[in-house]
């Protein structure tokens, strides 16, 4: 049976919506066990749960050395319980960095694993398709030693998380050539490419991430996440000109009065809530960081991402793999 | 006098564009020299322009090597003529490989630069506002001091070419407290800070690009790269939904044309061609590198770009305040 540990109490959004997130799930997944933690007053409409009582909330711009200090935060007892219960995996919205460094220092690495990794799904054009990108920023920089174990942990969260089969990975470069890259990316090409259980596409430029033609990008921490965010970043300046372009004056408006069914799918293919936030992939308990500002769909997308890390026994698979080689 | 070289051969849309283009560009600058490189016969029709004939013409998919190699092609030939006319910039729309390594092989780094950085600038969501954004690709690994002189050949480019007085220079990085950045970002942001000619506004991240708050940004060539080529293909999977959700059936197709007005002003915003493409700076003479598929527009917005900078007496200036220093 699989077991996730749920910190109820960070997000802009308050435990509202993680409740919401947690009944929807457990409509889905009744078999499945979760331990809330959180303030018992605020959870006291939560019966029938396995409560895990806590004291305060990490705050959403704290660093991570303070939120590491404070022992009774939702979230540091729901890292600590994924230990003491030996759950699968933890789901948490509070602060970034601070849940990212708890989890990497206190759930342990897998055995044979040099680092764990930042992963996410991001959009593709194709509808209902989504690529996993890694690593998103646990690291600034990678050896090619560890660029070839995110391919290998990049290629099994793809199979087992997004259900593909034989994922096709890329590695991130400055080109689509061999010999393209930094020197730990032309290392680590020629060491994917000696893993006949890696469908490696060779190197990929970012223009290529979103074009559904692949399944898992591998990239060094630092890049990683200068490709996320610039995706986020002209994601946003786009809809903003959007909307811009349909208030320009009363026929625009009425434009997007027509137009609102196509634009709205649109939105929904572009929608990051339905692809459940990031992961630290690499520790032992998969490390769940739903969006902060996520509401009780996004909770739930998040929610059943843990659950499928769980029951593919992902982290044992990763163990394997890493060990047996 | 400016006098700017013209590689008139390369492109996806051949001489004709290049024709059109230079015949604008001389409409608003009859002042500026022209020297035209190509075939004779095709260049028949442009009477009263300086021409160097050319025999042949580096293919757009050409490697650096073979470009290299062909001393009669019209892409080798215009670099050549900057040096023998001591021209001012050259402009080609051909392969860009071949180009910039002809550029940085052949016209030497102005004295006191460490190496040259590739320049281009991205559209913001502030109309008529751009960014520029440098290296994003002339190199792949750069030191704290080689990022140092693109902050300020940036800052000068962005002040001259832009138009932008005291411009906001910002550095890259996975985050935007001081300390965020690889570690010849960190060492690059002190030396920054020590340069009071600069305003520095500290680490940016990529999803700041495009806000319209920054005048010019900073990065190594590899995660510049990464940052041009994700914008692009965001842009383009973004452009690529919008079709499709106008597309959807015929109330929304109605929608558009309702909605026409808007979207177009919202496309000339995002467009490209009319920033003028990339450019080599650092080098004696810049090198501009216009879009492979450019049209007479965009002809002449880049050689619009490398009359600035003739006129602004950049080359002179960069070196007068590396020199300086």
């Amino acid at each position: 049976m699989s077991k996730i540990v749920v910190d109820m109490m960070g997000g802009d959004l308050g435990p509202e919506a993680a409740k919401e997130g947690v009944r929807s799930f457990k409509t889905l997944h009744p078999e499945t066990e979760l331990i809330l933690v959180g303030d018992p007053k605020t959870l006291a409409d939560m019966e029938g749960y396995h409560i895990v009582p806590s004291t305060s909330v990490v705050k959403m711009d704290a660093g991570a050395l303070d939120a590491l200090r404070d022992k009774s935060s939702s979230m540091s007892l729901a890292i600590k319980t994924v230990i003491d219960e030996k759950a699968d995996a933890v789901v948490s919205c509070g602060s970034t960095g601070a849940f990212l460094t708890m989890a990497s220092l206190k759930l342990k690495k897998i055995k044979g694993v040099l680092r764990p990794a930042l992963i996410t799904s991001f959009p593709t054009v194709i509808k209902g398709k989504s690529v996993t990108i890694l690593d998103i920023g646990a690291s600034t920089e990678n050896s090619a030693e560890e660029l070839a174990q995110f391919a290998l942990m990049g290629s099994l969260y793809s199979e087992f998380v997004n259900g593909v089969h034989s994922p096709k990975v890329a590695l991130l470069a400055n080109g689509s050539e061999a010999g393209k890259g930094t020197e730990a990316g032309k290392a680590a090409y020629t060491l994917i490419k000696q893993d006949s259980k890696i469908d490696f596409v060779g190197n990929r430029e970012a223009r290529d991430v979103m074009s559904g033609d692949l399944d898992c990008v591998v990239s060094d921490g630092y890049s990683g996440n200068v490709l996320l965010k610039a995706t986020e970043g002209t994601a946003k300046a786009m809809s903003f000109l959007m909307k811009k372009a349909f208030k320009k004056n009363i026929l625009t408006m009425l434009g997007y009065l027509f137009a609102k069914g196509g634009i709205k799918e649109m939105a929904h293919t572009m929608d990051y809530k339905a692809v459940g936030g990031a992961l630290l992939l690499g520790v032992n308990g998969a490390a769940i960081k739903a969006h902060g500002n996520c509401d009780g769909y996004a909770w739930k997308s998040a929610l059943c991402v843990a659950d499928k890390i769980a029951k593919a026994h992902l982290v044992e698979k990763i163990e394997k793999r890493i060990t047996n080689e």
